[in-house]
C-alpha cells in the first residue's frame, strides 16, 4: 500500500467540484462529489436523537437505493432542527442536482454542516448547482476544491488517498473530511466522503465501514460534543477491474487495510484541527480485559478538560490522567497503572503501579511541548488495548465558540 | 425555616478553626471542625475508581463508627494516588487530632483537597494540629475561617445556614463546601461538611444525605471531571433537645427540607464559582417520563462545552442545546421539545416544538448576560423533571487549568 496525492478524485471515475454560492459570508459552501458509473454506496451516520435532515435523506438511501452516484455537500446551514421544511429543502437540493446529472435522486447523498436550526438558503443552493456540474473535474485540485467547500472552522483541509493491489489490480482509495467543533463521533465524524474504484458487493461495503469507523472515526473527539450531522459517505465504482468482492477474502482484507489507512489519516487530521488545537493527543490504553474496556479509557482520557487544558499548558499533570480513567465506569486496580509519555522529544515514564515515578518535570514539558503527543497508559489487567485520538484545549476553543454565530 | 448568618459553627455545640501551616504557598491550608459531643456521622463519596486515602478512611469510619466528632481537612495535595504512603500519612494526620483532642481515632474523618499524586507534608501538618485544637471556637468567625482554609481555586469560600423547628425545639443547620475545578459530583461534591445540632439516628443520617445528594450536590458540573476526593461529611450532635429521630415522620422530612435548603445552596455556590465562570447557568428539563430521564438530560445540557463557551458568548446559539440532549442517551421527539430562557432581564421562548420561535436575538443576548440564567426544556412526554447547576466557560478556565501546578 501506498499513499499517493489528492483526495476524493483519486480513484478512478471520481470527479468534483467546490465553489462559494453565498451560503456563508465569503468562503466557499458548497461540494460536489461525482461517480462516472453509479457506485456501491454505503454510510454511517450520528447517533444523535436530534438528526438533521440530510442524515434521514441519507439514512434511507443506503438502506434503499442500489446505487449511489453523487454527493453534494453543503456548509454554513446544518439543516438540523429545521422541521418539514427542512426535509423538503434537502430533498430540492437533491432534485436539482439529480436533474442536471441526469440521474435518479434515489441516487443522491447530501450532507450539511454549519448552523443548527437555520433553513438552507435553498434557492441560493438550487442557482448554484448548474454551476457546479459544469466545474466537475477528475483532477486533484478539483478534489482540493471540494474539500475546502465543505470546511466551517477547520483551519485547512483534510485529504487523504492511497493505492494498493486487490486481485492483482491497483485499486485507490480516496478521502475528505471537514471536522473542527462539536465533534465525537458516534458512528461517523462529522463529515466525511470515501471514494474508491474498487468492486465490492454493497453488504460489504457497509459492513467494512460500519467496522472502520469503531477504530478511526468514533477514536477522536474534540469537544465530547455528538454532532446531529455525524455523516461519512463511501462510494465505490468498480472502475479498477478487480473481481468483485462477494466475500470475506483476502482482497476484502486488504480493501481493508486501505481503507482504515485513509479514515484514521483524516480522523486524526481532524483531532489535531480540533477547534483551538495546538498540537495532536494520542491515547493508548493497553493491558485492558477486552476492547470495550480500553476504548472507553482511552476516550475518557482525550475527552477530560482538565487533560486537555494540562496538555495545552504542558503540564505533566498526570494526577488528571489516573482521575479521568477512574470516573469512565470500567474498573480496575489503581495501584496497577503504568503511564509513559511520548513525542519525538523522547519518552518517560510518569507512573509506575499507579504513583509517581522519581520523573524529571523539565522532560516532561519538552515531551509534552511537541506538536503531537502520546500517551500510554497501561492497566495490565489483560492484553486489549485502544488507541484514541484527541487535542488540547486553549483560550482559542473559548474564543470561536463563543461567538460561532456572529 | 429562616436562613441565619454563618456556617458550620452555627448549630449549637460546633467550633471550628482553621489557619496556614503551610502546605501551599501562602494561603491558609488547614481546618478543623469539632462537636463538643460525640455525633452522628453520615458521609457520602466520589465513585471514581481512583479513591484518595482520605475517602478510603471515611468510608470505612460511616460504616463502623458509632460516633463522629472531630473533621480535618487540609487543601493544597490531595493525597490521591499516593499508595501506602498516603494511607499511612492519613493515619497519621488522624491520631496527631486524636490525641490532641484526646479523642478515639475513630471519630476522627479526614478530607484532602489539591494536586494529585504529592505526598501529604505529613510533618507540617502534625506541628500544626495543637495550634488548630488551640483556636477552636463557636464564634461564626470560626466558621468561616475553617471555610476559608479548605479552598483552592475557589474566589469565595462557601458557607450557609439555617434554622427551623423539629419536634417543637429550634434545630440549626449549616455548612462549608469547596469547589471550584474537577467538579462533577458523582455522590458528594469535592468537599462539604455539614454540621447540625439535631438529635438523630445514625440510619436515617446516612438516609437523608444519600437522598438528599441526589438532588443537590450530584446536579452540579464545573468540567465532568469526577474528583478523586469527593466527600461530604456529617455531623449530628443532639444538642437542640429534640426527641431522636427514629422514623420517617414529619420531623424527618423537615430536616430533610433545611439540609436540602443548605446542600443546594452551597452546591449551587460551587456552580456559580466554578474555574473561570462569570455566570451560573441553572437548567431545568420537565415533561420527562421520570426523573432520571430529566436528570440525565438536564447534566448533558450543563456539561456541553459548547453550550458553556455559547452562554460565555451571550450567544443564544440553542441548537447546540438539543443537540447535548440529543446525544444524552434519552429517547424524545425533537419536535416536541420547548425552550426557554430566564434571568432577571426577562424571560424569552427560543423554541417551540423543536424549532426556532421568531425571538428578538437581541432581548436573547440580555437574557444571557445576567449572572444568573436558566434554561428551561420541556419534553413534553411526560411528568417529571429535574435541575442542574453548572457555570459557563471561560479563558480563565483554560488559564486556570493550564498551569495548575505551578
Amino acid at each position: 500500500m501506498k499513499n499517493i496525492h489528492g483526495g476524493v478524485t483519486a480513484p478512478k471515475g471520481f470527479t468534483a467540484s467546490g465553489l462559494y454560492a453565498g451560503i456563508k459570508k465569503k468562503r466557499k459552501d458548497i461540494a460536489l462529489v461525482y461517480s462516472v458509473t453509479p457506485a456501491k454506496g454505503a454510510g454511517t451516520f450520528t447517533t444523535n436523537v436530534v438528526k438533521a435532515a440530510p442524515v434521514l435523506w441519507d439514512a434511507k438511501l443506503t438502506k434503499e437505493s442500489e446505487y449511489i452516484q453523487a454527493i453534494i455537500i453543503n456548509s454554513g446551514v446544518a439543516n438540523a432542527c429545521t422541521g418539514e421544511l427542512g426535509d423538503k429543502n434537502n430533498l430540492l437540493m437533491v432534485e436539482a442536482v439529480a436533474k442536471e446529472l441526469q440521474i435518479p435522486t434515489s441516487s443522491v447523498y447530501t450532507a450539511s454542516t454549519g448552523i443548527i436550526g437555520k433553513q438552507l438558503p435553498i434557492d441560493i443552493i438550487q442557482a448554484s448547482i448548474p454551476n457546479l456540474v459544469k466545474k466537475l473535474d477528475e483532477s486533484i485540485k478539483a478534489g482540493t476544491l471540494a474539500a475546502e467547500s465543505i470546511m466551517t472552522t477547520d483551519t485547512y483541509s483534510k485529504e487523504y488517498a492511497v493505492t494498493c493491489l486487490v486481485g492483482g489490480k491497483e485499486i485507490t482509495v480516496g478521502g475528505m473530511a471537514k471536522g473542527s467543533g462539536m465533534i465525537h463521533p458516534n458512528m461517523a465524524t462529522l463529515i466525511g466522503v470515501v471514494t474508491s474504484d474498487i468492486s465490492i458487493s454493497k453488504e460489504l461495503l457497509q459492513e467494512a465501514i460500519s467496522e472502520d469507523v469503531k477504530r478511526s472515526f468514533n477514536m477522536i473527539s474534540v469537544d465530547r460534543d455528538t454532532s446531529t450531522n455525524d455523516s461519512l459517505l463511501v462510494m465505490a465504482n468498480g472502475m479498477a477491474g478487480n473481481d468483485e468482492i462477494t466475500e470475506k477474502n483476502e482482497d476484502y482484507y486488504e480493501f481493508c487495510k486501505a481503507l482504515n489507512t485513509v479514515t484514521t489519516t483524516l480522523a486524526k487530521m481532524i483531532a489535531a484541527d480540533g477547534e483551538g488545537a495546538t498540537k495532536l493527543l494520542e491515547v493508548t490504553v493497553k493491558g485492558a480485559r477486552d476492547k470495550e474496556e480500553a476504548i472507553i479509557l482511552s476516550k475518557s482520557i482525550i475527552t477530560s478538560n482538565l487533560v486537555k487544558t494540562a496538555v495545552f499548558g504542558n503540564d505533566a499533570n498526570w494526577g488528571r490522567i489516573l482521575c479521568a480513567m477512574g470516573y469512565s465506569g470500567v474498573e480496575f486496580d489503581p495501584y496497577k497503572v503504568d503511564l509513559t509519555l511520548e513525542s519525538e522529544d523522547g519518552s518517560l515514564q510518569l507512573v509506575k503501579n499507579g504513583m509517581a515515578t522519581d520523573y524529571s518535570e523539565e522532560l516532561a514539558t519538552t515531551i509534552l511541548s511537541a506538536k503531537e503527543v502520546k500517551a500510554i497508559a497501561d492497566i495490565n489487567q489483560g492484553k486489549s488495548y485502544a488507541t484514541a485520538w484527541g487535542c488540547d484545549f486553549s483560550y482559542d476553543y473559548v474564543k470561536i465558540n463563543a461567538d460561532y454565530r456572529s
